[in-house]
């Protein structure tokens, strides 16, 4: 991947090195899970030696940690602007769902390990992500219940459709590859109709 | 766990230190991932010696076969079965999908390696449970045909609404765990009427 793609794949993270780090210990996880995974694997995929990893992150967990924040706050943040966007709870869940879709078929690798990982993040670190994960699914139950308050969705348990709101998004990563059809964007759009009926807006 | 529980949990493995093996086996790849485990940690999980482990598995990769296999086969048969009931297209979805979705939360943890150690397996037997995962799929997706031809459901594209249906259950073996509420039959429930809705049924 060139510095370009890893910028808007990570865009919150500094410098280029960093990043190449990460999109190699993507790989490297992905390839041989992250206990299988040293850090001279990663720094070597990188074209880098142990020690220049180490100026970046103080360990592989780190790197880990790294990956995964920066999913799950930029999930939360897709999540929040949709949730507050123009429309009906209706409309602002149709882009909620088809871009929360979009992203996780356009970046199933990363997505994966983003989402498959967590037990092997530092107890600290995981207690970080999880807070993420909290507010992400804050939002959509907060959405849903707008939309039951408004009649334009009708549903039994407000927290278990978010969870299968999410988890719909979430399982694209697992069975999606580069070949799936349909593409990333139709993707979305197909879930996004298939939630709407999920939550009784059709 | 019990050699009554194992032989619940997998009827079709013979004989019970085979089963114990297995059941070993889900916690040392949940633990630390297929690849960072040996077939030694294995086998001394089940009170064994590595010599004993090759009596009944040539390899830990056999051994996950065996895991994933049994998982596969027994969730095309619950599937056939429930698409095969009585009832029209929507009662059917409703056993089928509450079936799913409950096996996926009871047994979350053999479930977990299932789903998401697949890319370990060696090429033949990847090859052998994708062809059941096919069947499955296959299965779901006549379901919903018959449904939208007797005016039951209502979908855009049926391939999609297949996946979504299996996505939803599968997904429940990443975030459900023991502690989770609603309790896995209850959960099964609420999916049934969600995935009723995202079928255009009710």
């Amino acid at each position: 991947m060139t510095d370009q793609v890893l910028a808007d794949l990570w865009p919150d993270v500094r410098p280029d090195a960093a990043r190449r780090l990460m999109a190699a210990a993507v790989e490297a996880f992905a390839e041989r899970g992250f206990h299988a995974t040293t850090t001279r694997d990663i720094a070597t995929a990188a074209g880098m030696s142990p020690a220049a990893l180490y100026v970046h992150f103080p360990s592989k967990a780190a790197v880990l940690f790294a990956i995964s924040r920066s999913g799950h706050e930029r999930a939360l943040a897709m999540v929040t602007e949709a949730a507050a966007g123009p429309g009906d709870p209706a409309a602002r869940m149709a882009v909620l769902v088809a871009g929360f879709v979009t992203w996780h078929a356009t970046r199933h690798r990363v997505a994966r390990i983003v989402q498959y990982e967590l037990g092997a993040l530092d107890p600290a670190d995981y207690a970080a992500v999880v807070a993420v994960r909290r507010r992400t699914e804050g939002v959509v139950r907060g959405l849903i219940e707008e939309g039951v308050a408004a009649g334009v969705f009708r549903v039994a348990d407000v927290r278990t459709a978010a969870r299968a709101v999410l988890s719909l998004g979430i399982d694209v990563a697992r069975w999606y590859s580069g070949g799936s059809r349909p593409g990333a964007a139709e993707l979305g759009r197909q879930y996004a109709v298939l939630v709407a009926g999920m939550l009784g807006a059709r």
